[in-house]
């Protein structure tokens, strides 16, 4: 009998694991130029967390949480999204009591019980940033630009943001009134779904995939903005145009979590058909206190690493190649065998990536190991070689072999 | 009312998760020299896997798992070690059928309920390596080397391995014999966990706490091993010898797991008192098979980066230092501040690390924040230079300062 990884979920192996690699040092480095410092939270939280931080009405904590009881009887879920954990920590960590805005950033597993899918899995994988602290639109530029540098940096084609705002509290509350009245009189003509989100959270009725058509005349929740949601909006778009990047305004753009406010967007790109979102972020006003902190006001983004993966597959872009190995030794005797191990050993703590053959295979397997890993040199010592205390250095490239004294290995290497 | 992290799980924040960073680092270069390749493998697997895999009379298995039901009401465990979910991707994804000797590592997050203690949590860390498919000595050698370099290249101090073999199945059922004739006797005064053990896994007997003194002249499990056991285990101190590598020999180690055959080892580390193993591994030939696969050898390790970082603290042992900040920028004005907020991004997109304020804060307030970040210049800008389109920049170590053209900014940082 075999066993097979949960449905959902991925095995990430040599040969693929590498393009993580490299998305992951790019996400890093954007965050050290951006001046983000990572934040690691646990993988579980209390249950009640995340219907306080993402909202009890979102289809997340209705539908896809993996919740259970540990062995203490204590509800527990596994991370379905970063910003409430991190949150969380902002707050329980009393990171509000130091001078500056705290700009965080993680990248790690997330778990939504979903039907898996291109793109979609159980176990999936987000890059986020948080900036809480301040309301300077130029920090909401500043987030939108990071996601959209990562974008461009990674090489993917057509990358555009989608830009909204939702408003602060009482614009929101007045269009929640103006939807309603226009939602009303055909309430008896949407979905289920559509009428009980009617009652719960009228602007997710917007969302709608069945209903869309219906809602063409709705209102617009940029119409009933306030002069300060306008203004803020206004000067985020001003820093955006600042910066040269791409943006479109979507007013339908909603976001499907309930905390956000005023600024909303999802970066976009081309070539994954129906699923075309990469990711996407907003502006969080009121979720440091409703998760019992202070009132300080919060911005963020979230990319899906998997979404990622899927457009680079899909517009044929080829991350960095697996690094070529330094040095495969060959070994001809059991003499011969031993300092090689030396060898190899002495050349990997001065550095250098080295391998030699672990299955006692004839030295022609061992030449095309050698080919396989890209090795730019193999070092070959016979029993004769070894008795004369010497070894031969052949550059695979040119196919130069150089006779040198053992002890001398590690220099030789570094002067060829 | 306020959030809390789990008990027995960590919050790793700015200004501490730099450690980890670094520890991450020093592992996977180490990974790059001696040729092992990262994998990924879930969160979370079928419980069957461990029950399999880790075994079921084992603390972990009995007593110790977040395992629970998903919507599909199948029964999912929480990684409690990686070695199982390794193995079980290695025979899913057939990887025994590329040429050369399967060498893998991971780092990632490990969940046990059990009481927290310094050095011990709930959602912990390991990093670990995992060969698989050879049965060359030499790479039990190299499997141990790896941890005993990443101690050292650590600077942790008085880094010791404990070594021992376990013996193949006919040595081990030779010696819980001869064992088993040592503790029948004395069977009535062992605690209960020993007599409960004795039926099921009487190894695992000699590990108990409470009845250590008892076991003074238990018979010794290498006097019970066989000549290719014996011969293996020599050869694997014959490549630690050519190695350097401090190694003491321990009769009593078998290890918590009941995979393991052979080669069995545990790094020890000087300064935190009752703990003072920071990991351990061994050969473990009958896995691979006991999962579902081919009859393939293998060897790993497994360290624990709490562990590893309480010993760094304990030692006082100080790692790499957060890393300055470039550029801060310091804005008089509505106009220069707009101005600088296009120029920070300039310079991030160009490389650099940059940073300005988003709390309009004075600027005396803002060059502390400079100094906090240790900014290495800072770059003013006011409404006046900026009519003339200029921009100063100043070293902060020399105090030096210089008038440039804006347009100029990336350029004259480059220069000095």
């Amino acid at each position: 009998m075999g066993f097979q990884k949960p449905t959902g979920t991925q095995d990430l192996l040599p040969g693929h694991v590498e393009r993580w690699q490299f998305i992951e040092e790019k996400a890093r480095d954007l965050c050290r130029r951006f001046n983000y410092r990572e934040i690691r939270t646990p993988i579980f939280e209390q249950t009640a967390l995340f219907e306080r931080g993402v909202g009890e009405t979102t289809d997340i904590v209705e539908k896809e949480m993996y919740t259970f009881l540990d062995k203490g009887q204590r509800s527990m879920t596994l991370r379905p999204e970063g910003t409430a954990g991190v949150v969380r920590s902002y707050v329980e960590n009393k990171l509000y009591g130091e001078p500056d805005v705290s700009k965080l950033y993680y990248i790690g597993p997330m778990f939504r019980y979903e039907r898996p899918q291109a793109g979609r899995q159980r176990q999936f994988h987000q890059f986020g940033i948080e900036a809480i602290g301040a309301l300077d639109p130029a920090i909401d530029a500043e987030v939108i630009s990071l996601g959209y540098e990562l974008c461009k940096d990674l090489g993917l084609q057509g990358v555009t943001v989608e830009i909204n705002s939702v408003g602060n509290p009482d614009s929101r509350a007045a269009y929640k009134e103006k939807l309603l009245a226009f939602l009303t009189p055909i309430k008896d003509t949407l979905c289920k779904d559509c009428q009980s989100r009617m009652d719960r959270n009228p602007m997710r009725v917007l969302d709608c995939k069945v209903d869309q058509d219906k809602f063409a005349d709705a209102p617009e929740l940029v119409e009933s903005l306030d002069e300060t949601s306008l203004k803020h909006f206004e000067q985020v778009k001003m820093y955006l145009d600042d910066m040269g990047v791409d943006y479109s305004l979507n007013p339908r753009l909603v976001r499907g979590l309930d905390y956000y406010t005023l600024t909303a967007f999802e970066y976009k790109a081309q070539g994954i058909g129906a699923i075309d979102t990469v990711g996407g972020g907003g502006r969080y006003n009121g979720l440091v206190a409703e998760v019992g902190g202070p009132d300080q006001p919060g911005v963020g983004l979230a990319i899906g690493l998997e979404r990622i993966q899927l457009i680079l597959d899909n517009q044929n872009i080829d991350l960095q190649a697996v690094k070529p190995l330094d040095v495969y030794f060959v070994a001809l005797g059991e003499a011969a065998d031993r300092e090689i191990t030396k060898q190899l050993f002495k050349l990997r703590q001065a550095g250098y990536s080295a391998e030699r053959d672990y299955l006692g295979r004839k030295m022609k397997a061992q030449f095309k190991s050698a080919d396989r890993m890209q090795a730019r040199y193999t070092v070959i010592l016979g029993d004769d070689e070894l008795s004369r205390g010497e070894i031969t250095v052949k550059r695979m490239d040119t196919g130069e072999q150089q006779l040198v004294n053992i002890e001398d290995l590690v220099s030789a290497l570094q002067q060829s």
